[in-house]
């Protein structure tokens, strides 16, 4: 294990955190909250001059192998945690430090569950640090620390691999560093895009600064206690389309700006995707339809709920625990699904469900026609059986990880609905589940047991498992590499 | 395809049915129900008729390929259950044919499931037919039928392999026939010894044969309203025991038979089973005990009803829905745990778990390491790639029908919990689920549709899920072999 350099990187990261709170502590002059301003400039400069200090110095071996990337991106996240949850605690907005730590790793995870029962009592300056932590989070702040970090190419490759969601990482260029500024030029115009429509569709500035932060990090956290519900039909639709954007694989966009359309379009992922939110909101508009005046609104409503829930956003404009169970299941059946690999989303991703169909398609033909082995194909590349092994064990650690959560958060004694939708609207990064942690619920009422174990599954759903197992495995510190 | 050959074993099965169905037919006469005695004894004739017509000339031909052999069984069940569920109609106690197949299937796949409101209304007879479709489908009756049946070793092998339970065959012996012969005798010998112990502990003849049946093929139906909540504490012992003895992989009794109980006493998957009824106990019991007097009383009743939901028996001595979230969610995941491969009972199965988790810290290992290959062994012996594929491609295909299932059925607009457990409990053929499905409810109120979905997870669970999606194959039925 090569300690110095992952110490390193995890300081560069506090650096860049310190350097992002400056965002909030701006707001807090802006909106003269002074108190909080000052608050969050200091422990800024905690983190910048704890950052700067410690990676002063490079370690002269900056080789980073797989395994160890998985460890310094597992422990970035955590320290970035831990320190992002201290301003809430000092400024007495979130008194208890557990309950700290979950909403900001609820932020940075983008998953947007929340333990406030009043939101709207928070500072502009913390409603901003919470929101800005889902953008923050969202193409990941060591993707981000990447393109300045210097660092060999291929070390860079193994942070990376850990820190972006989907089954495999493209490289969109060929070196890793163009394809963090690409990924990031695309996500800051995206966002961009998204302010400037909202504050034209009447939106006030703070709100679509927020409300654009969560959409683009695909975490579900709003500045009203309503969500989005008092927003315009058009603020809404516009949102809604959005969140759908921010799902969508960014190599997508990578082949548009190339002026690629041609593959673009052909991308198997993205044309499930549509299918799977166009046949998603014609079933709920149908299920619900009974329950508004004008078909509009129910479609309105369907669209946002099923844009936000797919993209494991968790914004919402209506209480969709009243909606009957056959929409409620679509919803929960679509918070395990999830956006495409390669986006800000959360879930399994559209890309391994197609993949695991496939692959049971495969083991049925085996089974019959012993000597046929047909081949998996996705976008017309052959699937390798290492790749196809690798999303089945992935589903099944997925699932290890689903029921030991489960029986632990269940001690609580709340109901089966409640926990089963906890469980899994945290380490889908979704955001609000059923029952007591339904649209207009918080998780607050859980006890510091079940939040840290909540917690850990929304790190454990952003890293895609395998980084926070690795942490929990006694070789990886015994080993010499 | 060998079209001739399937209708043959086809045809044999109906025959062993007619057969099996005057053992309803006899009873009815004991308790002069003669109305529905001479039906039962009728609808016998009827099979046994089309079978002796039908099997007078072998096929030519009697070879069986894999995919033959999978069509063929999935085939077997659904005639079986076809011509088991008339009995019920055409006495008029189930009028309804849908839910009559519906408890036929539950029957023969060992479910336990039951859209009877009333069970105490049933004739005799009718409860004797429940109750034994139990026991002939627990084993398997096309096991039964392979030890009669004129067909080539490697035929009778292709048969068996779709129809037992759990990830492989083990032959016990080196002729196929000899292990079906090698199987029933120990399931025979397990049932009497049953029968005796309850008689002798005092319960009524017709009980005893019933909830012996029930037991043996850990299928939940019961002969009274309360399932066994109002048997003596003695004869719940007894059948707790023989729940869980029923749950062992039958390879366990066959060493211990040959007088190596040094290697059955090794099995690694029976000393999993037991560690997980043990611990599931005592969490259970610790849970619970705040709501009896005598902690006794409190251990009998967990102790029943886990070794009753782990080896998906279904039967029931407390309205455990009633329990705490804590302790439903264990039995919960109990259901999709199961009990061994190679036993009578539905689920996953412990082997498959344990393999699960083996090969997810396999995986960790080859990410990190990514030279050393790790072996994953299991019982000593390594276990392929090949064969891990497959269970892990098992879970895969396990879990989209339970999510296509669990969308269908929610149309209905019951509660998630009852949806939930509904779909699980039927899947893994273990019997009553939660809520509307509860220890105390049944299936009554779901739609025709639902029922048949839910009768489909039943006869996929009992299978194994690959001889009923071969059915809906269309290259089955082009191909040539």
């Amino acid at each position: 294990m090569n300690h110095r350099m992952i110490r390193y990187i995890v300081l560069w990261i506090l650096k860049i955190e310190g350097l992002f709170m400056l965002l909030p502590a701006l707001t807090g002059f802006i909106y003269a909250e002074y108190r909080e301003a000052l608050i969050y400039l200091l422990i800024a400069a905690i983190c910048i001059a704890f950052g700067f200090i410690g990676t002063r110095k490079r370690p002269e071996n900056t080789g980073i192998y797989k395994k160890e990337g998985f460890a310094a991106v597992a422990l970035c996240w955590i320290v970035l945690s831990m320190f992002g949850a201290l301003p809430f605690v000092v400024t007495g907005e979130i008194p208890f430090y557990i309950d700290a730590l979950f909403e900001i790793v609820s932020g940075f995870t983008t998953t947007g569950s929340s333990i406030l029962t009043d939101v709207e009592a928070l500072s502009h300056t913390s409603l901003l640090w919470r929101s800005f932590s889902i953008w923050m989070g969202g193409m990941g702040v060591l993707v981000f620390a990447l393109i300045f970090m210097p660092v060999k190419d291929g070390s860079r490759m193994n942070l990376m691999l850990a820190e972006s969601p989907g089954p495999d990482v493209s490289k969109l260029v060929p070196r890793v560093k163009d394809t963090a500024v690409m990924l990031y030029k695309i996500y800051i115009v995206l966002t961009l895009a998204q302010i400037a429509a909202l504050m034209l569709a009447g939106m006030q500035a703070f709100d679509s600064f927020c409300i654009t932060f969560a959409t683009a990090g695909t975490g579900g956290f709003s500045v009203l206690a309503s969500s989005c519900a008092a927003y315009t039909a058009l603020q809404q639709w516009i949102i809604t389309i959005f969140m759908a954007l921010f799902g969508v694989n960014f190599t997508f966009y990578f082949f548009i700006i190339c002026k690629k359309a041609g593959i673009a379009l052909r991308m198997e992922e993205v044309r499930g995707y549509v299918i799977i939110i166009l046949a998603s909101v014609a079933a709920i508009t149908i299920n619900i339809m009974h329950m508004y005046e004008a078909i509009g609104d129910a479609i309105r409503d369907a669209a946002f709920q099923v844009s936000s829930i797919i993209t494991t956003t968790g914004l919402t404009t209506t209480n969709y625990d009243l909606w009957p169970t056959f929409s409620k299941t679509i919803l929960v059946m679509l918070m395990f699904c999830g956006a495409c690999a390669g986006s800000t989303g959360g879930g399994l991703k559209v890309s391994r469900v197609i993949i695991l169909f496939r692959s049971v398609k495969k083991e049925l033909y085996e089974t019959l026609f012993q000597r046929r082995i047909k081949q998996i194909r996705f976008d017309g590349k052959v699937v390798s059986d290492k790749r196809l092994h690798t999303v089945n064990v992935y589903l099944a650690a997925f699932l290890m990880i689903f029921v030991i959560s489960l029986i632990i958060v269940s001690i609580d004694g709340y109901s089966f609905e409640s926990n089963f939708t906890a469980v899994a609207t945290t380490i889908n990064n979704v955001g609000p589940g059923l029952d007591m942690v339904g649209p207009v619920g918080s998780f607050a009422a859980y006890s510091p047991l079940s939040k840290i174990v909540l917690t850990f599954d929304m790190l454990a759903g952003r890293l895609e498992i395998f980084p926070m197992l690795i942490l929990f495995s006694p070789v990886l510190w015994r080993e010499r590499s």
